[in-house]
C-alpha cells in the first residue's frame, strides 16, 4: 500500500516497552503508527477535543464498515457517528478493535497474576488524565497490529502473535480535532511474549 | 437449557414494537428477556446503580469469556472488571455483542434512509434519560437474540434472521444493583424485516 506522505513529520514520539502517551492532533494530521521491530501492538484511542464526551467507537465504527478487521478506507467513527480518523495506509492489515485494552483486572482474571502487572488501561489513564479524561470513560480501545482470528462457529477468540515485521505501519488521518491515547502493550500473549517499543509520528 | 426459577415474576413488561424501556433492578434478582414472536433482538444494556459511570462492557466481556458468542455460565463485566450479569439460562445460544444499537445515522449511512426512522438508541436514550443516564454515555450493547455470523477471513459481518423461536428466552442475574436499558428492536435486517415485541420479566 502506497505511502502519500512524504514531507517530514512535525512530531516524533517513542513509547517504550510497556508504556504510554496522550497527546492532541488537529484534524487533517495524520497519526502514523510505526511497529519498529515487529510483533507488537498498541492500543489507540481518542477523544473530540472539544468535548471529551465524544468518543471512539468500536460498535459504531465496525456495524459501519461492516467488519471486524479494519484497514485502508475505513472510517472509525465516534459514539456520535462522526469520522474521528481514516485509515489512509495500511502495511499490516490485521488489527483488533473487540478487546479492551489490558488492565490490572486482565492479569489477575485471565493471566491468573494477582501481582502487579503494568497495563495499557493504567498507562492510558494516567496519560490521559492531563487532557480531563477520567479513567472510566476509556473504551473499547482500536488495538493495533493485534491479531485475533474468531472461530466463526463457537464464537471463540484467539491472541495469536502480530502480523506486523519490523517497520511497518498505519497511518490515520485525523477527520476532527483530537485527544489521543496511544500504547506500546503490557500483555504478554498480545505481543508474543517479547515487550517492544511503539514509534508515532504525526505528519502535516 | 433448565430454567431454575419456578416462581411468579416480581415484574412483568411487555415493549411494543420499536420501544424501549427504562428501570432498576437489585443484585440478586434474574431479568429473563422473552422473544414472545420469535426472531426478534433486544438491544440491553446497564449502569451501576450507585455510580451510573461503571457501564456494562463489551469488550472486558468478550476479552474475559473469550468468545464474541456469550452464552449460559458467561459473566456481562463492567468496565471496572467488575461482574455485572451472569447468564444462567438461554434457550437460543446466539446474541451479539459486537455492534451498536441502531440510531438515527445507521439508518442514513447503513440503509441510505434519509427520512426518519425510530431507532434503539433514540429508544434508550430518552427511557434512560429518567435515570440520569445521558446519551453519550450509551455503549456497545449486549444485543440479545442477534445473529451477526463472522467471516474468519475478511472479518465481515452479516446480519443474519436471529434462531430465536416463539418463547425463547434468556436469563440475566444482576450482579449488582442496577440500571437497565432495554429495547425491542427497531432495525428492519436485525429482525428478518418483520418488527414484533419483547416481553420481560424480572424474577427474584
Amino acid at each position: 500500500m502506497s505511502d502519500t506522505l512524504s514531507s517530514p513529520p512535525t512530531q516524533r514520539f517513542h513509547l517504550p516497552p510497556q508504556s504510554g502517551l496522550g497527546f492532541t492532533i488537529r484534524r487533517g494530521q495524520t497519526l502514523r503508527i510505526i511497529d519498529p521491530q515487529g510483533e507488537q501492538v498498541s492500543d489507540v484511542t481518542a477523544f473530540a477535543q472539544n468535548d471529551p464526551s465524544e468518543w471512539l467507537s468500536s460498535g459504531r465504527s465496525m456495524d459501519y464498515a461492516n467488519t471486524i478487521y479494519l484497514s485502508t478506507g475505513h472510517v472509525l467513527y465516534s459514539n456520535r457517528s462522526r469520522p474521528m480518523f481514516t485509515i489512509t495506509a495500511d502495511t499490516v492489515g490485521r488489527h483488533d478493535f473487540l478487546l479492551t485494552p489490558c488492565s490490572p483486572e486482565t492479569f489477575q482474571i485471565i493471566y491468573k497474576n494477582a501481582d502487579y502487572h503494568p497495563s495499557c488501561f493504567e498507562n492510558l489513564a494516567k496519560n490521559l488524565g492531563p487532557f480531563g479524561i477520567r479513567p472510566d470513560q476509556i473504551p473499547t480501545t482500536f488495538n493495533i497490529f493485534m491479531n485475533v482470528p474468531v472461530n466463526p462457529e463457537t464464537g471463540e477468540l484467539t491472541i495469536a502473535p502480530p502480523l506486523s515485521r519490523p517497520g511497518d505501519h498505519i497511518d490515520l488521518r485525523a477527520e476532527m480535532d483530537l485527544i489521543v491515547g496511544v500504547t506500546a502493550c503490557s500483555a504478554e500473549m498480545s505481543n508474543n511474549y517479547r515487550f517492544k517499543p511503539i514509534d508515532i509520528e504525526v505528519l502535516d
